[in-house]
Formats: C-alpha cells, sequence, structure tokens
C-alpha cells in the first residue's frame, strides 16, 4: 500500500495496523456513527492554515477561506479561530458564514452570477468586497447600491488569459474563452467606466488562475497584467486597498505528485507586493488547500464480486456521496482501515445504477473482505459539499477529530429528510 | 430555433410567442414560484405510459417505474393512479414509494448494492421481487430471510455481456466488465447453488441492458442468453414467475433524434414472452421514457458577458440544479420561453465557480436580455433526483401542471435548510 501520510498529513495515519485521525481509530468512529462518514482532521486543516500564513510572514494580508470547497459550520468556526476571513460565492453562502460567526468586514463575495437578491443581501451585511466579473454586473451593483443608499466596494477580476496546466479541464478558470472575469484588454475601458459610477467604489482588483496550481509559475506570468490595471486604476483616480490573488494552491491526490510549492509561490506575492507599493493588502481565496487532506470518506465493504476477469468492490459510499472521481476523473487514493495484507487490484464501485459509480477503477489494494473499512484520501475538499441524494440516498454524516476526541458536526440524514421539502397536499392554482 | 414539440412532446409547445406547459403559459409559473424552478407536464407522463403500456396490450406486463429518474412524491403518484408499480434501489426509495401509497406487492428491488438493513426493510414489507447482482449478495439475502423467518422472491440479473450503443460509456450497464449483473457463464451454476438456499425462492430472471437504447436489437442479441438461463432454471426445478427485462428506452435529446421505436421493442417482448411460455408475467423498468419529456428546468438569464470573442449567457440556474450536461455531456434543447427572435450563439453557464458549470457551449438560441427566461428541456429524469447543494446553492422548486392549473410539489430549499443537518453544540466523544 502507498500512503501520502509521510510528509504533510501525518495527522492521518497507521497506529499498529488501524488507519487514525489524529488519536481516533477509524474503527471506533464507524461503530459509533456508521458508514458512509466524512472525517476531518482539525490538526491538519491548523497544519495547512500555518504554512501558508508564515509563508506570507510580514507580507500585510489575509487568508480569505473559500467556502465552497468545505461549508461545515465547524469547519468555518475552526477556521475563523485561526484568523481567517472569508470568501463566498452566493447568498447561502453569506447565511452560513455569518451563522459561524463571520462578520461583513471578514466576507469577499467572489463568482460569476449573483442575483440582486444576494447583492442586497451582501450590502446590507456590510461585507469588505464584492468581487465584479462583468460591465453588466458592475452597472446592476451600482444600481443595487443606489437603491440601497450605499457605496458598494469592488473589485474587478481581471481575466489574465494565460495557460494553466491543471489536471482538468473542468477546474482551470483564468484562460481565455472562460466565462470568469474580465478580458484584460478590456480593463482600462471598464476601470474608467467605473469613476463614472456613483456607487461603486473600486476598493481593489483581483485575479483567480483556476485550481490545483502548485507553484508559481501561472500567477508570475499573469502578475504584469495585473499591474498594467493596478497602473491604471490609480492613474485614473481610483485607489485600490485590496490586490486579490484567488486561491488554486494544489494539494497531491496520489503518492506522485508533490505538495504545492508554497515557498515559491509565497516569495512571489511578497516581491509583488512589494513591487505594487501603497498600503495593499493581500488577499489570498485558499480552499482545497486548506481542507482537502484533512478529510477521509468512510465507507464499509458490502460485497466482492467478480465478474469477466474483474474483481469489484462494492462499497456503501458512492457517488451521491463523491462526485469527484465520476466528474472529475478525480484520483483519490483508497486505503483498507485495517491493514490485512495480502493484496487486490479491483474495481472499487458504489451501490447506485449506473457505471459511473466508481471511486477507484483497478486499483490495488490490500485483501478486504465484505464488512472491512476503507478509507477514500483527501475528500475533506468538494466531498460532501457536492453530495446530493441521487437514488434517494440521504447524505452521510460529518465527523471532526480534535486529538484524541471526536464530535458529530452534521448527522446523518434520515428517509425522512428526503421527502421534507414535498407538498403534502397539493394546492391547485389556475390561470 | 429547433424545437422537438413537433411529435410527442406537444403538450410543451408554444402559444404566440410563449412556451407553455399544457396550459400553463412558463411565464407565469416564474411569476409565481420564481426560478430556478423544475416544472412537469402530467399529460407527457401519461401519454407515455399509455404508450408503452399500450404496445404491451395482450402481453402479461406491468411496468415498474424506475424512480431513482424522480421520485417526487406527486409523481409517484401519478404513475401509481395509472397502474404502475415501482422499481427500486435503495431503502430511501422504499420508504418514499410507501409514503406514496405503493404496497410491497408493488414493489421491484434493484440494484448492485443492498445493505442488510435495506433487505430487511425489503423482507418487511414484503415486496415483491429482489432482482440478486451476485453470489455474495444471493448469500446475504438467504441468510437475512432466514434470520427474518420468511423466504425473500429473487430475479437473478444475468449480465449478458452484448455491446449496447449508447451515448455514454457512463449509461451502459450490461457489457463485460461491468458491476452489474451475473457474468451470463456462470449463472447456471449460481441457479444450481439457489436449489439448496431454504429462504430463498428464485421467483424470476431479469436483465437490464443499460440507458438510452432506442430499438429491439440490443435485446434481441442477448435473448438468448437469458431465454439459456430460463430453460436452466427450469431444469433444476425452479418455476419463474417474472421475466424482469429493465428499462432502458430511449428518449430524443436533440433535435435530430428520434423516438424509441416502442413498435419494434414490444414485438419483440411480445414474441419473446410467447417462447418463453409457462405463465410468465412480463416485468419492465422504465424511468427516463417516462417522465424525462415531461419536464423543463425554468432558469432566469442574470447576466450577458461577452469575452474573447464569445458570448456568454449567465443563469440563475446552475450545474448543482442539473449535473447532466457536466457529468454526461448531455445535450439538452435550450429555449427563450419567450421568442423574441433574432439570434445569438453562446455557451449558457450557471454561476458556479467552475468551468463544468454549463448547461450548453456554443448553442444558438433567439436574442435573450437580462432577466428573460430560459427553459432547459427534456429535464424530467435524473434532474431534481441529482440535484446538490453545492456552492450552498437551495435546490429549486418543482411544479406540476395538470392542464390550465399547477401546484408546487416541493418547495425551494431555504439558506435556513442548508444547515439543518448541522450540529448546533458538539458532543465530543473521546477515545
Amino acid at each position: 500500500m502507498t500512503s501520502i501520510d509521510s510528509t504533510e498529513a501525518s495527522a492521518i495515519a497507521r497506529s499498529g495496523d488501524t488507519l487514525h485521525v489524529e488519536g481516533v481509530p477509524l474503527t471506533e468512529i464507524a461503530g459509533a456513527v456508521g458508514t458512509p462518514s466524512y472525517v476531518y482532521s482539525g490538526a491538519i486543516i491548523r497544519q495547512q492554515y500555518a504554512k501558508l500564513s508564515n509563508a506570507l510572514d510580514g507580507v500585510p494580508h489575509r487568508l480569505h477561506y473559500a467556502m465552497k470547497a468545505n461549508s461545515n459550520r465547524a469547519v468555518l468556526q475552526l477556521l475563523k479561530g485561526l484568523g481567517a476571513g472569508i470568501d463566498i460565492v452566493s447568498g447561502g453562502e453569506l447565511f452560513r458564514a455569518m451563522a459561524a460567526g463571520y462578520s461583513g468586514a471578514d466576507v469577499v463575495f467572489s463568482g460569476v452570477g449573483k442575483t440582486v437578491a444576494e447583492l442586497e443581501y451582501a450590502l446590507d451585511s456590510a461585507v469588505k468586497l464584492i468581487n465584479v466579473e462583468s460591465r453588466a454586473e458592475l452597472v446592476a451593483l451600482n444600481e443595487v447600491a443606489r437603491q440601497h443608499g450605499s457605496v458598494a466596494p469592488v473589485a474587478l477580476r481581471v481575466n489574465p488569459e494565460v495557460t494553466v496546466n491543471t489536471a482538468h479541464a473542468y477546474i482551470s478558470t483564468g484562460e481565455k474563452g472562460h466565462k470568469f472575469g474580465i478580458p484584460h484588454e478590456e480593463v482600462p475601458q471598464l476601470l474608467e467606466f467605473a469613476t463614472g459610477l456613483a456607487n461603486v467604489r473600486l476598493a481593489g482588483l483581483g485575479m483567480h488562475l483556476g485550481s490545483q496550481i502548485n507553484n508559481a509559475s501561472p500567477l508570475r506570468d499573469a502578475m504584469p497584467r495585473l499591474f498594467f490595471a493596478l497602473a491604471e486604476a490609480r492613474r485614473l483616480g481610483h485607489e485600490p486597498q485590496f490586490l486579490d490573488l484567488g486561491g488554486g494552491l494544489s494539494v497531491p491526490y496520489a503518492a506522485h505528485e508533490t505538495d504545492a510549492d508554497v515557498d515559491d509561490y509565497a516569495t512571489l506575492l511578497r516581491t509583488s507586493m512589494q513591487s505594487a507599493g501603497g498600503d495593499l493588502e493581500l488577499l489570498l481565496e485558499p480552499g482545497r488547500f486548506l481542507v482537502a487532506e484533512s478529510g477521509v470518506l468512510l465507507v464499509k465493504v458490502l460485497y466482492l464480486k467478480h465478474a469477466a476477469g474483474k474483481h469489484f468492490v462494492v462499497t456503501d459510499g458512492a457517488m451521491n456521496d463523491l462526485i469527484r472521481p465520476a466528474l472529475y476523473q478525480a484520483w483519490h487514493n483508497i486505503e483498507a482501515v485495517v491493514d490485512a495484507g495480502g493484496e487486490l487490484v479491483a474495481d472499487v464501485v458504489g451501490p447506485i445504477c449506473e457505471s459511473s459509480d466508481f471511486f477507484a477503477l483497478e486499483r490495488r489494494l490490500s485483501r478486504v473482505a465484505a464488512g472491512d473499512l476503507l478509507a477514500v484520501r483527501t475528500t475533506g475538499a468538494y466531498g460532501y459539499a457536492m453530495a446530493s441524494n441521487y437514488n434517494s440516498r440521504p447524505r452521510p454524516a460529518e465527523v471532526l477529530v480534535d486529538g484524541s476526541r471526536f464530535a458529530i458536526i452534521s448527522e446523518r440524514e434520515r428517509y425522512e429528510d428526503l421527502m421534507r421539502l414535498e407538498t403534502d397536499h397539493l394546492q391547485w392554482r389556475s390561470c
């Protein structure tokens, strides 16, 4: 069995035969909470936060956690306790951030399609910054703010149109022809247009290049275009306070992948902020980087099948619990919680009636049998956050580990919950 | 604008400039219920049910609706009213079917990974048939039934290992090397093994070939292997009552696609049932065929963007509402609800911060502006059923239309609902 525990993620490691999250054997959590369940290590989240924040020591900055990666309130509160701000992309996220104790001053509102209701909600909450992605949105926001009687703090999101080598086409966001950001050549014109809008204030400039970026190169390539926009903004009399460089730092999923070069990244950010001058604050929006490695999806083997020369390990977890393998062809390490030795090469699949319901194809595992537990690793980000009720499957429980103790941070969904939104007595309306 | 209304789906059609579902303009539903919302035509569901059932007139059969396609209670009840049985794949589906008024005798339980708790629940509910997909499952079921003090009615699901030309690798299920069913060459051995199990009774044989099959050819190719299994079963003294031929009938998504050849399919079924002899009842498990064309996802245009020579129509619906384009590269027709003429070629995208969040790429639409409504067609199946809360987006409302009236059949989710399962006060457990 390969294990990616050896470096950073050592808070998830084997003690004897049994995989532990910090001081808690996963067998114990399975016994107490059942399967499938997501289990998160608080220590790994703290460790990742410290790694990035420490690398930026001396640079005026704030890490705004991109909560779309994992929006459980306990996770939000843990990060708030470390000093994180929050990066939101919807009204629902703003609601959850507020419920977790964040204030408007902690909030950056990103995203390509904010509704009028969401913009009003953001102004009501006095958010720190609203990232604007198009002229149409800038105009809409100016109008919403006028009616609201306020001046909205905005950052223009520049699309630098650089090519980023990400693992999958679906996670690149700063290239030409994507829906994200404002094409860099249109930025000067929009900066000038913004000077005429009474109810928006250019508080910052930003860009976001994509996901799973493991060194400073893409940012280095893109920086001149952001600097050009910054100079242009200042020339036009704007007084930006924030440079928002987004998220995108990678985590290793497979054994052969390496950690993101945080020092290289931080060094570029440091020199960039020096070059930028003024009293700019750097904003970063890490999501996956902070939480992915903290999580495992704990599932139980239901059946072993052998068909047409292949082995199948059928688990009680499925694509409704974790859709990344089906949607992004994502590779997640899978380990037997109790290593019984031996070897098996198998497809690890769920009970859902379609061929996309798999966690791994032709994967080398230790020998497993019905009833054994498996840990699907590096699932702290974009795991539970993307879970659905497909096949009328209740969503799994979520558990947080802290040293030698653990707590349920969201309850396993029940059958009754599946029909919670359905109407008991139809109210027919005629037209 | 191309429209696929011309043939079957005429209950969704334009009256004047405005797209109607039966007698109700979609503009009226948007005004009353908001967007995004799923809207279903009851008439189309009835029409599809009748088409298949009528084609099988004289053949002893029952249509068991595969509720994973759309599990809303109002849809289940509508189909129950037509005489449908139900095909379930999980305990959650059994729970919902019972809540909709189905009884155990209406239920076929399919699926590749049933838990012990689900098997117990099925026996408690006295279901009609449990489709078994592996020797391990047969052994497990026999043991569960023994402890339950009952004899479980089972059908073996034969994997005939024929190649089916489906639109996407993810929706083929009857080929060699898939997780589904029992490889046909292992069936005789398993039939013999079953004669020695006291708590299972071989009540049927079945197979399911995949999805989006538009004529009888794959079934014709596969039938000899099922017949061989049937002869073998009888030779061993089993007395099967049911032949379960699964679902998989296609619907047209794009204008160039044709309706499934139901007559060809029914003719094959008719002659097959005659050849099979005995008093066998034919069971079919249509899902998509019954409900896909009944539905539209109604969304509103938030912004138009133009970047790098491309147009983007940003809507308030997203991949969390409808994941089929991202997950299966599914093509859905998209129409402006009010046709303003003109033409626009654009990517139709949602507000979610990733490149996979699209409904259509480089699609020809009529001219649309911010505030306009769009209908994403043929989304009655695997639409809402796969919806998630990704990006903390509440799930859309669902609406059923009946002639000139409509009713909300599930409420739009609220922000508060997003945190419903989260723990207010963590209960730490030590170990």
